[in-house]
Order: C-alpha cells, then structure tokens, then sequence
C-alpha cells in the first residue's frame, strides 16, 4: 500500500491564505491530504477541530513526518518560509539579504497590512458591535484593498528590482500574496483602478499552473 | 574621522513596529543613527520624508553600505529577518524549521492578526468615516488586543516549547512581536487579563537591556 501524503492541509475554498499554502504546495510539487473546513458552517470552531487546531485557524498544516504529538503549523507566511526551507526548489526567496527583505517586505503590505482588515472575523466585528450596514462595510472594504494594492503598484512601478514577477522574472512569496489579494477580491466583486503592474504580474501568475490550480472556485466546497 | 553608521532608522518613540527594530539592533550591537519622524506633526507625509520612502511608512532602514540608490528597507518583521541574516549573532530564530516556523506563526499571530488593527490609519478610518466615537474605538482597541494575547496566551501556555521565553530559553522573533503589543499597550492604558505565561515572558525580556533600551517612554520625542 501506498503510504499516504506527510502533510495535511486544513482548508476553505475562499479564503487568501489557504489559497497562498495551496499555491507553495503545488509550485513544489507537494503533495497534501486536504482536508475541508467550512468556516461558512462554523466548523472551525467544532470540537473536532479544535482538537487539531485550539486556535480554530486555517490554514493549519499537520506534518505526520514529524511525530503525532507536534501543534500544527499555523500563519500562512510562517508555512509558506518553512515548505520553501524544507523544500528548496524552486525557491521562493532570492538569496541575497536585500532581496529577500524586500520580498517578504512586499508580501507583509499584502498578507499584514491589507489582509487582516477584511476577514471575516473582522467582519463580524463591525457588522455586529460596530454598527456598520452592508454599505459602510463594502466602503471598508474598498477602502483597504485600495490603499493597500494602489501602495503596492507605486513600489512594483518605481522600483528598479521588478521585473516579471514582483522581484525579478521568478515567482516568490511576494507574488504568491499579490495573487492571494486579487483573487479574493474577485470572490468579493471589489475592484481597484490604476494598478497596471499589478494587473501585469498577476496574469504572468495565472498563466502557471501552480496558481490556476489553486484558484478558490475549483475548490472544494466552492458555489458551482 | 569616525565613519557613520552603516544603517539609519527611521523612527517614532510610541510605534510597536519600530520598537521591534530597535530591540533587534540592541540585541546584535548594531549602532543605527536614528531619524525622528513626528507621526502627530504627519513628518511621514512631509516631501522630505517622502523622498527617502514614497510609502510614508516607518519603521524605514536605509543601508548607506549597499548604494545610495536601493529602496529602503520596510516592514518590521522584514527588517528583523534581514538583520538575522546579516548578522547571525545572537540568532533570533531557531536553527530548525518546525522550530522556526512555530516562532515566526506567533510572531505572525501578533504583528500580523493584532497590530494592524489598532494602527492610527485604522483608527482614523474608524473614528471618521466610520463613525466610532471614542468609547466604540476603546471597545475595539480592547477586543483586538485581547483576542490576539489570549491566543497567543493559550498557545504559549499548552505547547512544549514554550520555556523562558516563547521558544525555549533564548529570545527570538516571537518574543520581540510580543513585547512590542504589550509596550504599546501600556502606552494605551489597554489592560488584557488571563495572560501569566505572557506576564512571565514580558518580565523575562524587560530584564534584558535590549528590550529596556527600547522602551518607547526613554525614546526622543516621548512625552516627559
């Protein structure tokens, strides 16, 4: 018998980080049991698992290599650095310091200073005890992936160091969360203008296979 | 004539994010020349602060070593990686890639799901447009806090890793991110109860001199 896959991925069709773990895993031919959280049905916080992850957080990343008494990995880029230590090629940070500080800069404006702002707990938040209508909502929404992705593009558009890809002609951990902010965006109907590099480099993505297959609408559990 | 220092760091006294560059130079004996920017005044909208990064964003590093023309360094957590690459001693993560992943997933729980949510872009966005007042923006301010230092609380307390300090007995990242939620929110007057391993650690890295050197209160421009 075939043993079966080291790593289990705890997931959701929609959202951006699992879509970026889903993504390192293909780009490194990884393979991984998924396994289906529906956060729509609240299964993240069921005593099942919670039992897997306390936190009640996905992505979570259980490694069946390393012994059974192990917490989970947890936080995307924290996941996203460990496959590419464990799993060198193809490399999803440049080698040199400066080049890599730049690449995990880009992908913290994404995965720390957009992303947190529009998940769903935070909106739960401002829908519940905050007080926001469905269209104070939508303007928040708005608001942050526009400042967030319109402070990107002025980087990608004046920085010498882009190229292809947000740091060169190879895929990184920078674009990894460039796509991960657009293709939750789409599920959002949220559009920003004036993002051409932006627009550029996330069809350069979407042309890899890597990226297609992580698509959040061929996912498990997605709406047909 | 001496030479100046190699790196120059600009910075405010109260921010968490520039706190956790200063404790990382203090750890690795790096003399940075530091640039005040008055965050109260918009220093970080001025044209002369524009000039060095067109994202109006601190903390920034700029590297005079490597060429007048590359971007600055941004992003704290960015900038703590590129000082442990570059200067390996004391090391601030663990050597292993479980161990490294489970100390940057915490110090993603922290810098990532907790900070930018009290952050003043947010809290202007919130109390403008938004329509907080003030006591609907301390609400806030308290739910975030509290909810990202009980997780990370729960964890540090349930997993076998946890020593001193957040991993084991030496200071990393995840220390580092947890010090800086804590000491802004002193300044904030915010108070998180249920969190003794936290208290433990936090006393543990205030004896040190590299965190108390920090301290946002003896910083230039702290109020008196």
């Amino acid at each position: 018998m075939d043993e079966p896959p080291r790593f289990e991925l705890f997931a959701f069709w929609r959202t951006s980080a699992t879509y970026r773990v889903r993504v390192a895993l293909n780009l490194k031919g990884i393979v991984a049991t998924e396994r289906f959280v529906d956060l729509d049905a609240g299964d993240q916080r069921s005593d099942a698992f919670l039992a897997i992850n306390p936190l009640g957080a996905i992505p979570a990343v259980l490694d069946r290599g390393a012994g059974q008494s192990r917490a989970p990995l947890t936080q995307s880029l924290a996941i996203l650095e460990f496959f590419d230590e464990m799993y060198p090629e193809p490399a999803l940070l440049p080698t040199d310091p400066h080049g890599r500080a730049r690449v995990r800069s880009i992908a913290a404006m994404l995965a720390s200073d957009t992303h947190p702002l529009i998940t769903p707990r935070v909106k739960k938040y401002l829908t519940g005890p905050g007080g926001f209508d469905d269209a104070a909502w939508r303007a928040w929404q708005v608001h942050w992936f526009t400042t967030g992705l319109q402070a990107v593009e002025h980087r990608l558009a004046s920085e010498a160091e882009t190229g292809g890809f947000c740091h060169g002609d190879t895929v990184s951990i920078a674009d990894i969360c460039l796509a991960s902010i657009l293709v939750v965006m789409r599920v959002f109907k949220v559009d920003v203008t004036a993002i051409p590099t932006i627009e550029r480099i996330m069809r350069a993505c979407e042309a890899q296979e890597a990226f297609a297959k992580a698509n959040p609408l061929i996912q498990p559990g997605a709406p047909r």
